[in-house]
């Protein structure tokens, strides 16, 4: 039961990720192809290159429903683009989008823990690339700034305060995994939700200064 | 024979694609190494992505004949850059990349095919990687707008279209491979050679209108 | 004593990747998170591609070292900004760099050669990616101008040498692969440091006019 409820939530994850990837490309005058293919990577961009480093087969080869989820769930949000746009619409898809990286970096960590794969440091490392490797793939084939060059958003902070945790569970009270994985969730997606909420960005002081060159090289 | 013939239009393919991303981003001043390390990625990079997650081999460790074409092709491209800039010369070349296009999608499909590898969903998706991946690379590297979110030039849509009546092959007709296959690189090699000569793009109500705001983030 | 050597010298490479990767990005405006996982992905980057193309577990996953290494150089690297964009730390740095992509380079074909991987072209190849994958990842995700695209900076020429040197070595003199190394290292150190004291670019015969029109698509 716990397992089919994780796991239709990874779906509902998996959609959300597609459908805001969408949202972030189409005012760059895409096509529903392109659309489709960029809302695929963006969703299952992490989890491939968890499952590449980790030398398993990648998660999508044995069960095709996460193909289909997020190229539906892109081409939705394509043709639907005015009820996606709606404001309300649009934040509860963040919400839903916070949602999912903090399953997904969790549940990668715990994946990695069980492979007995470089613990404790690599854990961590690949839970956060889960997380945010989709997104970070969507902003380099969509030339966007991404989450790791800018501080006006607070997107990557959670989740590795949320991984941090989770690794402190695991490593000290392997007993409490599952309560463990399920605080590390809520802690990921609480200051997230927050984050969204309040437009929270990272406190200036951990923030280096733009400089008036931005090329700077 | 027929595998003689299709290796050797293969090895014609990577020469191509070699030689289009050498002229690609020749205009932003590259040197001969630059471009000939560029002309590699964008040749030999889709099938490496293929091969990288179905987790086999990549195809260039066991034959180094891709890493000679492809380095060859591009060192010639880039010194003999005024024959290949010729308008003449530079059309056959988007003609032999459209064939090349059309013969690694179609072969990677029925590679991921036989592997049994998440039929029947997969094979479609790693043949579209492996015939645009390439160009994913090249253009991200080369920091030039990519196929996915430009809607001026017909690339992407012929793939998916072959590749999906390759897939309704398989699936349905698999006593009728080898014509499936042949008849499916026909239909990418055909629409693209139509959209090369026609200059189609894809039809604009499957295209969002690119906001005023283009950064729109 | 060699290996003890070799391994310390290394992790002082990986510290001056982070360290550089770093310092390039910090006029962007980033924050302390997302300038050390960028400048991890930089000093783990070339050799994690290596390893998945090689299909062995990647090197950071049976010694955590690595991780901490880099991260804590990242980290030190933005706090300590003043001291490290001193003109002369951050010369030395370069050296270091250089230092670091001669050894990961030459070390990377001794690994690719000794898994008879490909010989004789995919151990170049690959020692050439070990070196230079990590700046093209901290390129790409910072949007910067990367090394295949510039000639303004000898950095690639350099590896390409001292990887064919080492190839000559490991193909006809295999008794003095040891020396062969060390040589090939040296060859490779010596042109970058020369090019970083007396500011070689590429010589001109070997670079494409950058047209006016720089976008050219």
């Amino acid at each position: 039961m716990q397992e089919t409820l994780s796991y239709w939530l990874g779906q509902v994850g998996i959609a959300a990720f597609a459908i805001t990837a969408v949202l972030a490309v189409l005012p760059k005058g895409v096509d529903i192809f392109g659309a489709t293919i960029l809302g695929m990577l963006t969703a299952l961009g992490g989890g491939t290159l968890r499952d590449i480093v980790l030398g398993v087969p990648v998660f999508w080869a044995t069960d095709a429903t996460y193909l289909l989820v997020s190229a539906l769930a892109a081409a939705l949000a394509f043709f639907a683009k005015d009820l996606f746009g709606r404001r309300g619409v649009h934040r509860s898809m963040l919400y839903l989008d916070g949602l999912g990286v903090a399953m997904f970096a969790i549940l990668a960590m715990g994946k990695t823990w069980h492979l007995e794969f470089g613990r404790p440091a690599s854990p961590i490392i690949l839970g956060v690339v889960t997380a945010v490797g989709g997104g970070l793939i969507r902003d380099t084939l969509a030339n966007r700034r991404n989450l790791l060059m800018t501080s006006h958003d607070l997107y990557l902070t959670p989740v590795l305060f949320g991984c941090g945790c989770f690794g402190v569970v695991l490593r000290f009270f392997p007993d409490q995994e599952s309560w463990g994985a399920l605080f590390s969730m809520a802690v990921i997606f609480t200051i997230r939700s927050l984050a969204i909420h309040f437009s929270w960005s990272v406190p200036s002081f951990l923030v280096a200064r733009r400089s008036l060159n931005d090329e700077g090289e």
